[in-house]
């Protein structure tokens, strides 16, 4: 559309970056398909054709909200990759990484784990995702095949609860609660932390 | 309304199960929200005025649904707290009997992990999840009381981790595939041995 220009992008008010982040407030209190671009204008006391001066259409927010998460994910995988050592080592890495992502853009990473797949940008955001899964599946395989993690759980299922684990923090999270404060500071620590105590060595007492 | 009666719930076609079967699957599709008493009329092929035959409003279809998931997960909690021995082993059959009703129930499940708190039914629904979430949380504080449990997580972390653990199944779990057969049969017992090995002892290898 003629408003997604880079100068009107940058008018005062209301730019992209606001615009984005109140459309995955709603996206994520009210489902995606349930919101309209109405709804997100009347919710920034602005004209919709003030928002369809930075969008195209409500499939391009999704589609920015659910890029930075997967840009982020698979910045922390690439890093990852590149590791030297164990692959239980860089599972780990994966999953700290993948914690402090989470943590870090909660509300979009919060929905791209709600993403149905209904619309082109949707279907999209799934394939990266199974990719991203992909990935931490042959983590697994590798560690497994090392000696280093145990044989006796399906590796395609072990991959499923450890990031199972780790995307449902985004259930109960919220930054600035006591503890749980700042960008990957203590509280994204903490909770990497005990998801790695947990799922590597388990909950029972030594 | 008037269509609530006894009567009028019993007559052929259907039935006020496959209604809320119908309603339950648009649900987890589209988002609550997005779902109106006519696209539920649409696709089970019958009028609106059949469906009001069976329920009032579309919230009694979700406290229906969402309510059906609570009363077996709450039939399982029930069972695990007259159980003899240790917390940990209670806290061991209620992970276990929390993934039965999940698998068993998938579709019930998923929709009462989705639930949001924007309506009344929501609401409910809602506090009945806390609730449970609480009395996984005493178990667990009482397993590590015990000695049993280890101390190194905060316990409601602890708590919070292992039933996201759990509810993170309905995500990928779909019955019916390749080892994964069955009412609670071996498929959900799978899971279950999965989780608890993963939970309780850890992926690490001996």
């Amino acid at each position: 559309m003629t408003g997604s220009s880079p100068a009107k992008r940058g008018r005062p008010g209301h730019d992209l970056e606001s615009i984005l982040r109140a459309a995955v407030t709603l996206f994520n209190e009210r489902g995606y398909d349930a919101t309209s671009i109405e709804d997100l204008s009347r919710a920034l006391g602005i004209t919709k054709s003030a928002v369809y001066h930075h969008v195209s259409a409500k499939e391009e927010l999704l589609r920015l909200a659910t890029g930075r998460a997967l840009d982020e994910l698979f910045s922390v995988a690439a890093g990852v990759e590149v590791l030297p050592g164990r692959a239980i080592d860089r599972l780990e890495h994966l999953v700290r990484g993948s914690v402090g992502v989470l943590v870090a853009e909660l509300p979009f990473v919060t929905l791209l784990l709600r993403v149905h797949g209904n619309t082109r940008a949707e279907r999209d955001a799934l394939a990266r995702r199974r990719e991203f899964d992909q990935l931490t599946a042959r983590l697994v395989k590798e560690a497994i095949a090392d000696g280093d993690l145990r044989q006796d759980i399906d590796p395609v299922v072990t991959a499923k609860l450890l990031f199972g684990l780790v995307n449902s923090v985004s259930e109960w999270y919220r930054p600035g609660r006591a503890g749980h404060a700042g960008r990957q500071g203590a509280g994204s620590a903490d909770v990497a932390d005990a998801i790695c105590k947990l799922a590597f060595d388990g909950l029972r007492a030594a």
